[in-house]
């Protein structure tokens, strides 16, 4: 079989870096067209990143040839790949145009960018949660009269280190209530050059811009329902998310307490749902997918972004510290790899699931 | 007027070291007896200190040349000095034991380690919130047949963060009844060597041993009564405590959703509050007091440990980000300076307290 | 006596700040004009620096309402100044020419800026090393046709690590042949905002633009002297420097291995020539003169930047490990505070030499 | 072919971590045998690291249940396993007789305890650079009368960040007469608990116990040849190493200037040498040796340890800023992994060298 020829919106970014990377080696995608600002283009991506390739390995051999182009010249990527990857650092309304126009060319966007998230019929997806709102891809078509094109986005990187876990447990029938949560997130996820160095080394920033409010309110649609052709929003759950930057390189940290509904599972309850949960991904043995998505630790001091962010292809969610929570019901501590899970990687996931369920053909 | 003569037990350690440096030039105190482990006694305390002086400044000459005792013979205290700062690292039932010993010698105890803090008749201080738990001390004498000594201790470090702007919304008439906060706390705070650099370099970790039941339940004797001789926990507040070591040398910052009771004060009366509270500390003037014991910053992203750690002399709570709680009231953030606020420089305001009260002629 | 007013040029930048912070009570000086880029010109100080103001302790309040000016218009500061400190952040040819400009109006330029550092007439003062080569004042004014005015500049910030240690031995006697030297450098260095936290979390940068050509030519010209009015490089001494950035907010490191001319002084004597230095700031009182401008630490792994960058007010330099090398004749470790002695502090320690020497008269 | 069984002495450590983690999956070696300290001994391996295992994958499958033996009963080991990767942590003497009573009863030790290095029929090998050495293994046996056991120790790893081009140049033609140098550590190298996070966050170290003596001597014997059975050190190279320790959890930097013997190589001379070089190891195609073992980067910026520490298998040396010395020849940055490289990864291609070349059989 061949590989599907795929695109990068932002390939000389973080985030872009990252699908760059991530790319190598795919079995079912290959990297065909890099696209960004005017000010790269018409370079070679070996020379557009020069000096600011942040990857901890070197530019793959088949990208570092491939002429980057504008990536606000859509017909530019007609022909040459079958949907591209967005990493768009631009304002929220030429993000959402340019998704929008790639679409229209008959170009899928899978999207790491915020632009339409809350868009009423694109869909934000975690593959082991939510693959059902696929079912708005066809909703997405018939509104805007898009042949082949569509776009799916991926919530923010912070929610990924507790969502699936509190997720399995409703899935399990237990109503979740109320969150109140506290991310350590890594410098990372501020992309470059991002967080200043002197205002991170000896510190914490008990602040980033937007956070707290993404953290609050994307599970809500993640964890609802298309009625009608549109997403309702979980109405059941609220979520307070206090969110704190510190020198960490990768890896967002969460600590989390959560208040059930009438139907409390004890801890052991709770640990039996997260070590067998399997979902979408694990079942279609998607290849980004991680075997185990939740992976419990037992000691007391885990997890902990360096020694833990890789787990599993550094798509897992590690786990621990779940205790007795004086004020709610539980606590626990999660983690997530934010520039892979949170973001390239989980994009790449999601262009899995897609591939899988028959969108990309 | 001469000062008076203090000893410090524990003088070699990280918060030993701590309470020399702070007592140097104290317009009331001056250190004459240090005292440590065996394997210090006999040295000068300026030999005993080599190769492991870990404050920014020299060793205050007045103390480099005083001859280390070991902490464990109380009798060489007897005549060196009035009172003793206890740091003693010992096990709990040992600095029990040996605080109990240097009281009944009529030297009083003001003291940093936890062995006491839940003793029935001794006082766990915060000078600008329980100030008139003192009359434990009487309780005290007559309980144990003490003629001049007695022991008061200090809370833990992690709840100065936070402990002081709560109670003063209690005081102004604001029912505090549910918390739930995460604290980010210093590598200082862990002694020397304390944290191995390899754990926290590039990393989080979101446990310390016993932090979080302490952060938890002293607050509740320290916002207590004194009923019939005996103090009465604040049966009112519960509060749940996720404690994490970040790498930051000093400042312990703390998250927190706070859900009042029926009275529900708005944003401008909380920053009222804050802002004009005074208590008897400042009302006395008390040397090391902060002049303004919480303040608010209005920027976003404030307050910072390192930047914000030392204000009023690393003696003041520093608060900011009062906002809405989508699940509980109000919250906002709390920093305190571990190492002085939270430790030597909290014990030498409780003498100062003490002194200024009377309780130390 | 009422104190000599003083403006300063670039005074919302890191240096600018610096300034700021460490004039307030100054027993000479005070801050009475501020001036920054067009963006910031109308605005309040406090206004200015609202949200990018890095300095552990507030903005004073003397300075809190001055209006900032735009240092383009020079004759905003006529009336209102003696003299500037310039902390320009433009390039060179503009700061040449800004600054020429100010010395024009009468109003002398102390500055930190670079762009004078070789200009023929404009000596570059280190006060302990070469408080002779003020002799070119006259001569720039005569050259230049200005009244009062004038420029000092100060040195790169990585050299004030080693070159006064240095100095004292080739003043008692020792001709120093060849130096190579590798800095680590704090990121404080780098002004705000400076290194990307991605670049230094967990890292090293083995590189700073034009950091290793001014370390090793600087100290030529300051080594120099003056011969017809215009100053001529020792000749005497060749430096290779190696810099690096590294994960520290505050504080200068350098290993420097040196070669001596034929006479070579043993470990003792050069302890003893470094423990008796003392320089013309050090005999004229200056406010911000270390006491003791080299202070030679015996714990054999000091100096340390957190530890002892703030030495004797941060003026200091603070150097230790003194002993053989096995290729040259001996090496040790330096130490200063780049943003203290190497920025702000140096600035305003040439001042204070030109007041005393009756330049700002 | 079935693999070698080999054991891990010192196993619980971190390089005895390291050696378990790097041999999972090894083509060659299957750790069969595990020991450490009387107080692991008897316990299975995942509980003798329980809390302390640091590396960032999970405890590997095949080694999790080998119940852990007390090193020093060097009959546990007979039978189970051809050899062992010494990382015994103890007094050198203790190390000299325990390694060598190993080798008595016929088991071979492939060394990385620095006890042996000084050993005159001991080799210190780095593949690349003298597998030469290995025929005092045959002299090593005579003179103890051991029969198949042999001791073989790779040297320290400071010096594998600059050693190996150094070599290469040697190696071309050019005599390398000085070297003066200073590295920049990583806290892994100290072992765990190691480095105190007080000692290490936002500060440098700029000394390391015997670092110093190690980086300038080892080399002298690792380039020396054998006369008449013995080991005769290099005597035209003379070396002074400034070793410092930075916030940096993986790789060790190094800054070298360099002095040639009157033959000096232009830098594209240089350059030329360093990428055409291949030693033993690629011939060989052992498995863990790097396809090039020198990496030069043309980025200005660049050799940085967590950019380019993990550069081919974490087993190559990265080399970058080549460029005049204003004092010697050439100067430029060298960076290895300390931990792969520098410790286990080295041990295990010293017996994959041993394995190739016919020591293991």
């Amino acid at each position: 079989m061949s590989k599907i020829k795929v695109g990068v919106l932002g390939a000389t970014g973080m985030v872009g870096q990252n699908y760059v990377r991530l790319l190598e080696n795919h079995p079912w995608f290959e990297v065909s067209f890099v696209a960004a600002s005017p000010s790269s283009a018409g370079k070679k991506y070996s020379e557009a990143v020069s000096g600011r390739w942040h990857m901890p390995v070197p530019v793959p051999d088949a990208v570092k040839g491939l002429v980057v182009e504008d990536a606000s010249q859509v017909a530019k990527a007609v022909g040459k790949c079958a949907f591209v990857f967005s990493a768009l650092e631009m304002d929220k309304q030429a993000v959402q145009n340019l998704e929008c126009e790639y679409a229209a060319h008959d170009i899928a966007v899978v999207s790491n960018a915020s632009a339409h998230r809350w868009t009423e019929d694109v869909p934000m997806l975690i593959p082991e949660i939510n693959p059902d709102h696929l079912a708005a891809v066809e909703t997405q078509r018939r509104n805007r009269g898009w042949q082949k094109g569509f776009i799916v986005v991926k919530p923010n990187c912070s929610l990924q280190s507790y969502l699936t876990p509190v997720y399995a447990l409703m899935q399990a029938g237990y109503e979740v209530r109320r969150m109140i949560l506290a991310t350590m997130q890594a410098v990372s996820g501020a992309g470059y050059p991002g967080v200043a160095s002197m205002d991170i080394v000896d510190n914490v920033i008990p602040f980033i811009g937007g956070e707290e409010e993404k953290s609050e309110k994307e599970p809500l649609k993640i964890l609802g329902r298309i009625e009608g052709g549109k997403f309702v929003n979980d109405a059941s759950l609220v979520i307070s998310a206090h969110c704190n930057r510190v020198p960490v390189v990768d890896g967002h940290t969460a600590c989390v307490s959560i208040e059930f509904g009438p139907k409390k599972p004890s801890k052991d309850e709770v640990l039996a749902v997260w070590r067998k949960f399997r979902a979408v991904p694990q079942e279609l043995k998607l290849p980004l997918a991680p075997l185990q998505p939740i992976i419990y630790l037992d000691a007391a001091n885990r997890p902990q972004p360096r020694k833990d962010r890789d787990n599993d292809k550094a798509m897992a969610v590690t786990i621990g510290r779940l205790r007795e929570c004086p004020v709610f019901d539980l606590r626990f501590v999660g983690l997530s790899h934010n520039t892979v899970r949170g973001a390239a990687g989980g994009g790449i996931l999601n262009a899995e699931l897609l591939k899988a369920q028959g969108f990309l053909d």
